[in-house]
């Protein structure tokens, strides 16, 4: 898909140019490695959660990033209360439900966030975003047990449902709004022996977020630049301890053109 | 001892055949090194603590690892929640006493986890193992003050008080409940200088726990493999960054069969 | 400045000689990588923040490290409750005002601190060290928008004012106690792409505190330090990933001639 590999190569400058705030209330697990991600793909992190400077905090921002990863009930309320403020300034904000579908605090409170908030995209593995959906599905844990095939179909439903738009990773990653949906195929099988990947793209969004009005075209090619970062690693390293830092290191030196070119997005 | 050496291996395959949901309720420092080391070696790992989703989340888990490295009350209340549950289940959980000794508020709390749940394994240095016997005993913040040595004997009519499983390690790590005794020589000084590489020691025990009923062998085992981790990883890095780096990616490349003849175990 | 580099040396030596205890109240995001830091240089972390044993720990620390990174109401009140007995041991305190002027929460809570406890050393950018004056200074999120320049002369009278040695680290740092001012130029522009390089010199500061009475030299001569470790790993990683390795590894290596040697200290 020629443009989205076009607007690929000019969201990454954006991002480096513009050098976003993105505003992270995430969990402990993920914190370091998220916050380095966005530095070294050109965007400028600040995780702040407390109640009584979350909508202060959220004002500066060109993103808000929630992730549920360790959530607690108070953590919860910090981030429907930052959610809300994002809402009213128009600020994108992209929910990463961690292991909803495996507990049900989890489920309730990804649900509750979805409820209260304008959440422009929602990225989750298959198992958690069907989750939101219906009760029968379960996880096991933090990982997925569904394929991005199965959830393909009722991905396209749930988005036009809740209005926003769905980015379901895996081997190959789905996005939707429940009209166009594009694949993406970028990507590397130690992704997923590194901690907190899934939550590494989900900041990648919220940086193309950032600076692309349209949450199709800035999911799908923030995926595509953050799997072609595991690519390059990919080449670099064999074992999950050197590839983690080898993708902080691919995020800082992939420019635009190399973007462009490695790009895999494919409208379906 | 030709017996745990052809064990390790069995349990090394073993986690890597099944993948156990090892769940953390951990300290903030270590939070992303030990999920990333349990993904190394193959299990998945789950951090969560909050009071309102632990029993359900533990009674996914193959085992429990409690850490209360940087322990509140809070945190506490909801380590002995889930612990709670995880004994009723007879699901394994392993407690890391940090710093146990060093204050009033780590020894209360590590002895109250230990009187009201079923303590697989309690792994520990020296000084934090003894503290829970005598109240005369104080570490220098973290780090242990006794030796191995020192400690031996005493372990084992702790072990058999407690009724539990004791790992004091160290330069020899020693691994006793009270009957049987080993001895575990493998490591690297190196391992000295990074944070968290006793909690890492823990949720390799975690991990083993989860494929192996005996908790001293799986406790020997881990403790085998997680020290030739960390002498693989010796030779390839001089410096602690770099080590640290390594001794993930000695984690994922280690083979059961590299394990079972590097294995340094002596039975006492 | 030939006194400041061979007490540079000194210092350093004396770090890894006398490992002192570094208690730690800082923010979630850095944790990991300041304990890594602190082991790699010589120094023995701790990291601990329950209310009910925050002054039992202090007590056995040679430096209290506050950093408001990821603040709440709660973990103030521990900062305040270990910074009043720190005080009255006449132990040393650092204060990292992370994103101080970004938010009401964190300027007022940094003035409180500063307000309630003895404070040797205020570490910061220009204008979070600026918050601490006047209320028309505004912070983009946790980064710098004043130069160091700018904020040099301001930055003598607000020592005088508040009767402590205050760090403004930049391209170049500058320290000043309002009578004695020297500057840093130590330093690598990766520094920057890395987070928490700025909480990591706070520690660098705390630990060379715990042996060097005076604030003005003992804050020069580790920011010397930690920047001549950028400058070392500047030349061996070009990207932020392996970057922040290897200044891990230049902590544990540079050696005191070398320090002595690199240093890049000038009295004002």
């Amino acid at each position: 898909m020629k443009n989205l590999s076009e607007k690929a190569a000019r969201n990454l400058a954006a991002v480096r140019e513009k050098k976003p705030l993105i505003h992270n209330i995430t969990n402990y697990v993920v914190m370091n490695y998220t916050a380095n991600a966005l530095l070294a793909m050109g965007a400028s992190p600040v995780m702040a959660h407390a109640p009584n400077e979350v909508e202060e905090m959220v004002s500066f921002a060109g993103a808000l990033v929630l992730n549920i990863g360790t959530l607690t009930d108070d953590w919860i309320a910090s981030m429907i209360k930052a959610g809300k403020k994002a809402s009213s300034l128009k600020t994108p904000i992209i929910l990463d439900p961690v292991g909803s579908g495996a507990t049900s605090l989890r489920t309730d409170s990804a649900k509750k966030i979805i409820k209260e908030t304008i959440i422009s995209v929602l990225r989750g593995n298959a198992s958690e975003i069907l989750s939101l959906r219906n009760n029968d599905s379960k996880t096991k844990g933090v990982d997925s047990i569904h394929s991005v095939q199965e959830a393909a179909q009722t991905a396209k439903i749930l988005a036009r449902e809740l209005q926003t738009t769905l980015a379901i990773t895996g081997q190959v990653d789905l996005v939707t709004n429940g009209e166009s949906t594009v694949s993406v195929s970028n990507g590397h099988p130690l992704m997923a022996c590194v901690t907190g990947t899934g939550c590494t793209a989900t900041v990648t969004i919220g940086a193309f977020l950032a600076v692309d009005d349209d949450p199709v075209s800035a999911t799908a090619t923030a995926l595509s630049y953050f799997g072609l970062a595991g690519e390059v690693a990919g080449k670099k390293a064999s074992a999950p301890g050197s590839f983690m830092i080898e993708l902080l290191d691919a995020l800082y030196t992939i420019t635009p053109e190399e973007l462009r070119d490695g790009c895999k997005i494919k409208e379906n």
